[in-house]
């Protein structure tokens, strides 16, 4: 693994608050410049920049980190490209954020979004493939009883790409859909309405990781940045899986609420 | 932004399968050769490459994906270091991952964990802050009534950490709470055993994101990586917030399942 580099940064201004711990930039996985842009998105998140205010100048930050000039435009750059901060022709910079911008911004696709399809969602069928079983790297519920169609699709909110799936559908379900409903229905709504053996299990799993190849092509975000991987599976009331999926979200675009009043009792 | 360097490998070895689509390295963010590792965990997360089969030599992937041996045998030791592959006298590089593996890792620090203290679970306070107010940018549910007490503390299991929390809790309660008892039991517990007015609401808010410099210096875990970050939030009978709470889990030890069936019938 690479060298670690410990830099100390010079004491923060405003001597009354406790001195700030050190950041350690490590060359590794991640550039300088990505780390420092990381540390200072956290002030700002964090409301200790709050907004409109001015942030230190190019010369305090090379000074504060320990780190050169081109370190720290490049994570001026990336801070002012997610519209964190803003420059005034190279004179001051300032915060742009606000907490109103966070609560508008996040697209939450829980599951309760299946049945309110907005006029901004679009769905882009990328393939089908027809195969008698499902993965065997999947999550083992219910029983695998193919041919399934598996259809890869990346979901998109006003042409941006938010989510890419893998999802199987049992044939004899799929082939009731009527032509063309998958351009505009989510799957589930279709299965749900077409399954002559009623859904009864539905269960979700959530991961965390970091985009490989073919999710950073899909969701064009780059590779390596976080996304949630969602893992479906529906099943009959026979125990027979008639839907399994997987899908990528991109990380800046997930979220996911719930109540968990239930857990209260079993505390 | 970086300038970005398209690099067109050779057809994949194999030709029945179709030929494989490019992959985009660039000059950014995240260094090439934990890009390339992020292709070749792909392949053997996905079962191309399965347990046990030895993957391309140095040579064949440097060709393949048109860089460098160090950048290649970097992303290698990155794979080795995560258990993925193993290498033998430097001859054969093969796959030593396994789905039972894979099974066995995640913990799933779901709510429903909260009742179930295994033997492994262990908890660091880091620190008590007494306050008047909730932060400001909270999730904006329920009525903010100090003094709260902030606990700073780091979840671990087997003494490695895997959730570091900020944890508001009304102080009036948490005076009622055993000498020391929050060194051994989660503070939600404590809080529903000792609260007087019932705690009705509870709802918790998950997103995704990089680790920024606090989350990764307390999960001992590179910045930017990947991160879910839960927020809970807890009320009273009266519409009091009694706990809130923001922790961030390492993205490689959180995982989540739910039953989703409710949304079938929102279809």
């Amino acid at each position: 693994m690479p060298t670690s580099t410990a830099i100390h940064p010079a004491p923060a201004a405003g001597g009354a608050r406790a001195p700030r711990r050190t950041p350690r930039f490590t060359a590794g996985p991640t550039t300088l410049y990505a780390q420092l842009a990381s540390v200072l998105r956290g002030h700002i998140a964090s409301g200790e920049w709050p907004p409109d205010s001015d942030i230190p100048s190019i010369d305090e930050l090379c000074a504060q980190y320990g780190l050169g000039r081109i370190t720290v435009r490049q994570a001026l750059q990336i801070l002012a490209a997610e519209g964190l901060v803003s420059s005034q022709r190279g004179r001051r910079t300032f915060v742009t954020y606000s907490r109103d911008q966070l609560e508008a911004a996040p697209l939450f696709p829980t599951f309760a979004a299946v049945g309110v399809q907005t006029p901004e969602y679009g769905v882009k069928i990328l393939s089908h493939t027809r195969t008698d079983e499902l993965p065997p790297a999947r999550w083992d519920l219910g029983r695998s009883a193919g041919p399934y169609m598996l259809v890869r699709k990346l979901d998109q909110s006003s042409g941006q790409p938010y989510g890419l799936s893998g999802i199987y559908v049992a044939e004899d379900i799929y082939k009731r859909f009527p032509k063309g409903a998958e351009n505009r229905s989510k799957l589930v709504r279709l299965l749900v309405k077409y399954a002559k053996v009623p859904v009864t299990l539905a269960r979700e799993r959530v991961r965390v990781a970091a985009a490989d190849f073919a999710e950073a092509e899909g969701l064009g975000c780059a590779m390596a940045m976080p996304v949630a991987r969602v893992e479906r599976v529906f099943c009959d009331a026979d125990g027979r899986v008639v839907y399994y999926s997987n899908t990528a979200y991109r990380g800046d675009r997930y979220g996911l609420e719930r109540d968990i009043s239930e857990y209260l009792h079993r505390v």
